[in-house]
């Protein structure tokens, strides 16, 4: 008769490090799990932002520029789902997400090329930061004034862990990615031996998941991991293979705007699913409730895939998105924000950035579609510029 | 006092080859133009498909596979618009589009790898077609049963034309990629004099053009042309710059499905435009009106940058969307379509085809959603697989 | 193979008076049909604004105050529907519905209150009107300056025949309602034998057809009929109860914005579907097309059951969303509109109106949303009031 | 720099009973406020449902049947605006609404006839009640089982205090209707001096509250009130009169689903605003996140005021919609709920209640649809019936 409160799976610790708590991880491997769920169980998981609380709610970047990136991002788990063997599909409904009452704030952040970079570091190489503002469901910052919206807070990191066979094709296939590298740049992140956090793990055992653990930085297709979609939200329902006895799940906050905060998750389990679904990598259905606009509310930018030294790339929809953002980019730096304030403002506000097509050769075509009702004036071609205090992003203390 | 018929300023002459009508084109160039259309003008323009009636309401693909690809796309126009200079941008408003009332059908095809090919031509590299009935605005097909839609019908091509500049600078990029490509296959398109329909040009006209003018196959990032946004139908405003005196807008039919139609469109001019928006490729805003189906129903499939043969890409958005496309196919191969069935299906249905994120290095994320209720079974995770007849696509008559 | 155009099952003939048409009628009874529909079969069917034709395109609301209300509304039909039993349901699939292309206008009219009347005579006796004219799937209006939105067009009318009994009952209820009246005002139109329009029906049967067949004028619950439903528009679909052999069903175009056009219908029948439905009423589905703003940009007033002169009335849902909509017609009054702009203009935009709720005794509360993006300036409260020009609607020319 | 948490600005106490809480009240007046927000302020405000607590979690409907009316509804405050005078408009952002965490449910209810009655009180007579356990975005109820829906939890009850000459009105025509009804029914609740909650009010002052003060029951026009409207939940804004200095502004949970829980809210003033939005009743504008189900998958009813004995009324907006809740309830009896159940689900789940028409005389025309993805089963017309136990909503333990 009734129902008591939801369990919390994971509690967090304020008062201390985030690398001094035994519930968090940020290696992904196959050797660890702490806790056991049952399938069917509703639990709540409490999950830091990807830097475990390295950035600060202040106005200066130097934290992102000086970030150490051998340590995130800091995930909550892995916990066991009682039953789960190798070919199931754990089914894990998000039902709800919210940040910690009395952390209201979280922030977007664009690291230096020297130190993580970014998609845009050939333009943008310097490190610059945002915090957000949580009022209720809508966001703010002063870091970029005349803005608001409802946040789109989602998991930006969530999955089952790799077997052995699994850390073994990755270290494989990204390791031949380092060997044939030509770019005058970092284009993996391999094992790293370096301040692992291996949970409660024995010394000896850190050891070799420090050794062979999967960073934690890309989404890889076997699991998902760190996908940063943002439909995987309140409501959404994500279907993610198991390949280990138990599946040992994990998680982080760490898309859109990365904060602490409380996930609510239900657990299911198919057994068989990987060969039922024929399924390689997670699927998923979005919730029902979302941010909504009007689709004629969308301002929409279209990028193709020829480069800014107007180089032609064959079929490339990353160079096509690329210019897409640049576009959208020149666009709103009309109105009197920075390169960098509006950067930061895509990364976490509910754009649309489509793959219009990859047909026609040899271009690509993307777009972004911009929702205009998140700016407090008229940013419609046609409507005057106003003159208004756009304000400033955080840089970094000694910007030059 | 009142309002008289809106003015259709290109009628299509369906007893002749679209070869011998003079209002089509089909190479972009900023020699001719043929029709006066006031800024503030309301008109129709009558479109064809790309082919100009080469592929037939039949269930063989045998026209796909042979089609003569130095013929299309038939574009109606060019308009010349009054007024117009270079510099200035062309606002155009999608007011309606509508098939013709007695050619109530359309087609999608699959290119053969020998002649044109497509994204998935390595999966599937034969011809294959599905022609889609038109029901008010459904679309149901005998080629692909059990799955109807609300048509999104919008024009695949659409922009002014390129300056003299303006080409030399595509023919010199496109030029480079030929000149540099390594891979085993026809990567652009080059001017092509064979063929060349170049309206009511005469003979010298056209053999310059044939020499100089852009193919229309893709679209650039100058002037927009073959984009393929599903996202420009009814009620959307494109923003296009203008290039030459007159402005010389052309438009076509070739977005999701292909077929002949009219097109409602409404001309303004926005003096100096591009200055003004800081604008180097097209923008636009969709429509108010769309099929709208809630997030909730949307089943959405997960790529990322590792090819078929478990080659790691650095953050290649055309990699991981390759993927995404194979994994919704292998899902829904599982109700018994064939794989070029699906892929049919996915070039025209109104998914939504999302970059998820091309951040963390070294894979790159895209997603696609299919709405669930265009079939009429249910394909959620976990439903029963029901025991249904998926007929057959058109293929070649001489099919191994 | 392959597929012919659409069959029109029914032409409109504009060198004829409505009235002079045999394919149309204008009274609701069992006795007359003239065509053949197969079930499955999808038809094209031409329509005339409930008018006929007497409302014209100018700038005198004359016409709307001298209309003789005796004769409509014209419907189509009835089709008969092969193999149609009374207890079958009949499921009527709206396609598409399109205005004819050499006709793209419509009107919204308010008649007088001795003649017709309507919701807010007390306020508004006058008869007013306004000329839409579609752009598209745009409507604006020359009455109603900077106004413009996406148009739904619907069919207003739509029903089976009533068998004999169910004219029966109609009659006696509707007598009844005469009888009891005690307002100074026609409460409903009972079967009126002057000009009788019964299609093609011989003298006698026309004779016994306006004695007892049923005014088009209101809805009813035994066959839906005038029940001027906005969602009845592209996609949606019906299910009608058969009351007489063959169904006999009939439609007109009343909803929304007046016009003649064509409907895209597609029928199917369900055996028996009254009793297994337990069906009293139609229901229906819509669409997944519709024009879509966004739920925030809704500008919602609110109404309670306490009418005009502070009289307290008892959970009286028609007094409260009288009260909503002189809400909304005083606020948008300080825009510049009369009065009659804005009743015209509520009466065919895609507002909101809702039951919030008939609980708490004795105010039942209602709602009325507008779309804010339908004005082409800020309407939201706070906005500043623009100086704009908002010209005027017709009215009758000895308007005093 | 930075932001703490957002201020609590009242706690409930949930170790004392609803009525020795200082902080709520249950009787609009002019005569207390006890806390006083700045305009710009944002703060949590903790509420309980209407019953203050009486309705308890479990499997019997009795509290229902004998909750004491005298009491509700327990709203929390009223807070004192600063700065904030008669004639001047609140405007009330409701930026998150969510349930305490340790108190994961709500209920809904009908009352019994003879005690609070309700809408269709006349068919349904005895108390019942279901309780909805919620799973983050969801709610589900062990007496309603195979329903499952994005909760829209919004408060159901919003408004500034009335002035004492307001109060004269409220009670000069409520006492009106009491002494014209003829119904044999309560049709109002006027002033009740038994079981006042008046605050912290000195016993003087708590009498006069309790002879003049206005009951919580209905939402009136001048201030709003009870109003039930369910687009006031998440990021919604809300435009209240000020009738007196302070606003004295108070909230309670009841819309929907009655449950406690915590609102947070921002205040802004517009001095003068009540002549400078010519306002008579509240205007809101909803928010942008909501549950969104496609129109396609919502199945309607229709209603038309012809009551159940076969009576005509003249344009009875709520005859009409109680006959489209009959028709609904009907319609889902079919699959094995008893019209209790799908009374309690019709109150609270999103259902889209319409006013289609209040026009063509003399039938008004009402619409409800049922978004048919709440269910786990197929509830469209057509689909098979499947064999599933409904279970049983709680009834009081006397049923006959």
């Amino acid at each position: 008769m009734g129902t008591g409160p939801i369990r919390t799976a994971l509690k967090v610790d304020f008062s201390k490090s985030a690398q001094e708590q035994p519930y968090f991880h940020a290696r992904f491997n196959s050797l660890m799990a702490f806790d056991g769920i049952t399938p069917g169980e509703v639990a709540k998981v409490e999950c830091v932002d990807c830097s475990g609380g390295w950035i600060r709610n202040d106005d200066y970047a130097d934290d992102a520029r000086d970030c150490d990136l051998t340590q995130p991002h800091y995930l909550s788990g892995p916990f066991e789902i009682e039953g789960a063997d190798p070919g199931d599909v754990l089914a894990v409904e998000t039902q709800d997400v919210q940040p910690f009452e009395d952390r209201p704030w979280g922030f977007t952040a664009v690291f230096d090329r020297n130190n993580g970079g970014g998609f845009l570091d050939d333009h943008y190489p310097q490190a610059a930061k945002a915090i957000w503002n949580f009022e209720g469901i809508f966001c703010s910052s002063r870091h970029i004034p005349h803005v608001r919206f409802p946040g789109l807070i989602h998991p930006g990191v969530m999955g089952c862990a790799p077997s052995a066979q699994v850390l073994v094709e990755w270290n494989r296939r990204e390791s031949e990615l380092v060997a044939m590298n030509t770019l005058d740049r970092v284009v993996t992140l391999l094992p790293e031996p370096r301040n692992v956090h291996a949970g409660s793990a024995p010394d000896d055992l850190r050891a070799i998941i420090g050794r062979d653990g999967a960073r934690t930085i890309p989404g890889r297709p076997e699991h998902g991991g760190n996908c940063d979609i943002k439909n995987l939200g309140r409501g959404s329902r994500t279907y993610l293979p198991v390949h280990v006895p138990g599946a040992n799940f994990s998680i982080s906050f760490c898309g859109a705007i990365e904060m602490a905060g409380i996930i609510t998750l239900k657990f299911e389990l198919m057994k068989g699913g990987v060969q039922e679904l024929d399924m390689k990598s997670p699927i998923f259905t979005p919730g029902p409730v979302e941010p909504h606009f009007g689709p004629g509310r969308m301002l929409t930018f279209e990028g193709f895939s020829v480069d800014e030294a107007g180089r032609q790339h064959f079929m490339d929809a990353t160079v096509s998105y690329k210019q897409t953002c640049l576009r959208a980019i020149e666009y709103l730096k009309r109105f009197g924000c920075s390169g960098e304030q509006i950067y930061l403002l895509l990364s976490c506000v509910p754009v649309q950035g489509h793959v219009a097509g990859i047909v026609d050769i040899p271009n690509a075509c993307t777009t972004m579609g911009i929702p205009m009702d998140i700016f407090d004036f008229d940013i419609s071609p046609g409507a005057p510029i106003p003159n208004l205090d756009m304000g400033s992003c955080a840089y970094t203390s000694d910007r030059r």
